[in-house]
């Protein structure tokens, strides 16, 4: 779809927040799969930025990432990721959401499976393998022995599905596929839980294709530079 | 966005689940506000049905709803209601989602804060207050506060959005409002929680609005009719 007021290609858009956060890395992920200029600003959340009166008004729930526009202020990483392809459709890779409904479908389906059923225990197995370590926070051995059995259910359906198709929502790359990214990355190289992606030989192969991509080595490579 | 193979509005769509499923309900609401003739199929789940190999072929994560048309099978609630709207986009309720792309990511990012924000606290609250009795299962007092918790600090957001705005999305009803309604009737209806949203004056303005909708009563009727 392409949008009311198309953006100049030139013209950075805003994102706040750290590279290191999962969600922001998701929309950093999409903005240079399609070529769209950004700038990136810092909020120290260590510091509570992310709870500071002026923050909120661009992200009521106090969370990273916003997005900022000339047109509109956005929050919700999946929402967006959305917004970005739409708005930059006909530059950068453009099957990233589809160019029909019935594939955008597909990708709609993918990405509320991702949000619903792979983002809840992946995130909580992130933050009590990766984040709670660095933050000297006790690591809770329950609560990462059930998100281990629900993650592993949920990438037994993946398996099934990437057996039949190369990506989640069909033949080519897309949206469904990268949401998936900042969650896996941490898990498959940030912890000792990689055998759940690479034991499993269709998800190994999915992993290995989309983790491969220039757009999200750069991403991986903001998170590694110290920030400026 | 025009279907690539428009349905004929005379021939029903299959919408698999129990209408007392809160996924199932957010799926025929929106089919009802877009006219969109369906034919609701049972899926005995005390007796399994969602787990066999038949079922599983069509919502690989053995879980309701499922939806089938002459075009796709697609499962995730939320899919669905967006593949509705783009295919019936001619019919019933026009504006269900959006009409420009900027309501439309407006609409994106309310959907998400509800699948993100406020369905896990609910959802929650919905399985130990209403569902564990009927099951005899028995509740868990931590659960239920904390996730009372959770779902009050959402509320106040949508407090202060809903005082600036109609409906979250804007000033005209959406899919982003719609997607509330199947954990919001238990909670209100169906347990002693109701003060979360009644106690907070813009949130019960909206509930009021939204719940009294012919669509969604429709909806309620199904779920308090026996099954035939």
């Amino acid at each position: 779809m392409a949008g009311a007021t198309p953006m100049a290609a030139t013209t950075p858009v805003n994102v706040y927040g750290p590279p290191l956060s999962t969600a922001v890395s998701r929309v950093l992920a999409c903005l240079l799969e399609k070529d769209a200029p950004f700038q990136l600003i810092p909020v120290n959340m260590a510091k509570g930025e992310h709870k500071s009166p002026d923050y909120l008004k661009i992200q009521p729930f106090g969370q990273v990432p916003a997005f900022q526009d000339q047109s509109i202020n956005l929050f919700e990483s999946r929402a967006i990721c959305r917004y970005v392809c739409d708005q930059y459709a006909s530059q950068g890779y453009r099957g990233l959401y589809g160019t029909n409904p019935l594939v955008k479908a597909s990708i709609d389906q993918w990405i509320e499976a991702e949000g619903q059923s792979f983002s809840p225990p992946s995130s909580l197995l992130v933050f009590q393998l990766v984040f709670a370590p660095r933050m000297k926070i006790k690591q809770d051995e329950n609560v990462i022995n059930q998100n281990v059995e629900k993650l592993s259910k949920v990438l037994d359906v993946y398996e099934k599905r990437l057996g039949e198709s190369r990506f989640l929502a069909g033949d080519e790359f897309t949206l469904a596929d990268l949401s998936h990214l900042p969650n896996a990355q941490y898990l498959v190289n940030g912890t000792d839980k990689g055998e759940l992606f690479n034991a499993r030989k269709n998800v190994a192969r999915w992993w290995d294709e989309i983790s491969t991509r220039d757009s999200w080595k750069k991403v991986v490579e903001m998170q590694n530079s110290p920030p400026a």
